[in-house]
């Protein structure tokens, strides 16, 4: 984008408002959605959740069956909460992936800030099939971020493709 | 309760079939209720769920804040995924309790293997407050248990009884 | 509510800001309120439904079984989507309602131009019982008001108050 | 299809009943479909919808902006009710037709019977955009028919092109 075309909230800096921040910015910015969805979010490294990919049009993660995600104790199936609980944190992985992409004019630092506002209103969850598998293989996209409302949808497949579970979860954003 | 107390839809045959279970054996069945779900559906351990009532008119259970359980980092806030786990874990109790009842003619044994036959459809979630609290307490009730398909309610709440989330999900059960 | 409560947002009236709107302007508010559900929301006219009151603790409507509201033919049950049509409109009118009572110092006309900020963010309906009735109720309560989102709850029983289905949705509100 | 190409499930009976029914009744079929969605299911024909694609994989409907499915009145919008209501009934529509492919042996009657089992669980829909537009078009797809429970998931979009909604609705098949 250039100067003709300023971004929504881009930085005031002379004759250079409107341009996405540098590569050198991005990926610090991407570095610090990473470590703060692995590790600070706490209850995402409990779920083994990691991040495979949070490229705007492609925001992928995954995890492992473990013991501690049983759910169906006779067929070592992973829990239906595990399953939300990861279906709801990589939506608002992909709300976070959006705003940084839609306010691409401004630092990680007013990026983060932005993501202190948001919060899930609600999710759903639709429970496809059995939780089987050795890993697990999430998808999330926004459908659209609106000014006060983001929408997403998200899907887990286990290692052989196979739909597992679909959900659509709002976020409010500002 | 003896014969003059025929279970629901149970056959009139005195000191037979139409009896509900004795009270030994309703014990046993909700002892093996609880310990099936807090500890061998082993994610409701990581959450920290107990169980405290299964009575049918009353099912409720709850956990503590963790570290392990943060999803707001900077707040401590528990992690709406923890929040949709555990009420989907309460839902299929509340479920699971109402067919015990529903079938209070039949064993301990039968009425475990009924449960083999459960499964989550689908849960929604409404978070209706932040996740602050030192310890949560959830209910879930039964709205009804059809031949096909059990719908149920649930509702968290902090230790000063401030509601945070409330959920439906749809269970099938034959 | 007197001059020691400010209500948020009341007009600047000399020595009256904080007080509540007086009964003339409150029946308008609600005489308008009735209006524009039945008649300017014309979809609603369609289905023929009713407010049957907006007190901010009990907002109730009802609507008689026609045949344009069948969906089953062979049983002539109501269609599932007049179903999620009417609770969809009774949370609305909650939440209206809810507004115009959290903004008690404000006219009339200052109400009526909130609502024009609404706007429903997602619905789910749960169809615990074929819509079998002569006549049909439905209850919608506001779980909570937030500053930008409201949460409700629904419910629609028939004639024998039979539960037919609950329903939950949410509101951005400003 | 000929006798080479054996339905899902079909028995091995020589020469008949695994094979497909014929281009006649199945014509048939599609026909009895059309008519009952648009005709006898009176809610549809109220809100004006028209089936445009009965094929397994791309199931359609539209209709047309009229004053009686307004609802934001200021702004002639689409009541969110109808919106429900089109996507829930494009959701069954895309189950029965998913039926008659799944038992592709069975006869026209074979089929419409088992139309008579089915109910739609619950439905969430996602507001995503203002109701705004002259003709607006719905498609269902079925994620999963399974045994007991048919998963769905809808779309609207104006005659723009333009998403206005998204739907996900779980039904109960046998």
């Amino acid at each position: 984008m250039g100067p003709a075309t300023p971004a929504p909230g881009g930085r005031a800096t002379p004759g250079r408002s409107a341009e996405r921040r540098d590569a050198q910015d991005q990926a610090r910015l991407e570095q610090g959605l990473v470590d703060m969805f692995e590790n600070r979010i706490v209850f995402n490294s409990v779920l083994g959740l990691k991040v495979d990919s949070v490229k705007p049009a492609d925001v992928r993660g995954s995890f492992a069956m473990t013991p501690a995600l049983v759910g169906h104790f006779t067929h070592g199936r992973l829990h239906g909460g595990a399953i939300s609980a990861v279906l709801d944190a990589m939506g608002g992985l992909a709300v976070m992936v959006a705003i940084t992409e839609h306010h691409a004019a401004e630092t990680a630092a007013q990026v983060m800030q932005r993501f202190g506002k948001m919060g899930t209103i609600d999710l759903r969850v639709d429970y496809i099939r059995p939780g089987v598998g050795q890993r697990f293989f999430a998808t999330a996209k926004v459908v659209r971020l609106g000014g006060r409302v983001a929408f997403t949808q998200m899907e887990l497949v286990n290692e052989t493709g196979l739909l597992l579970a679909t959900a659509s979860a709002s976020y409010i954003v500002s």
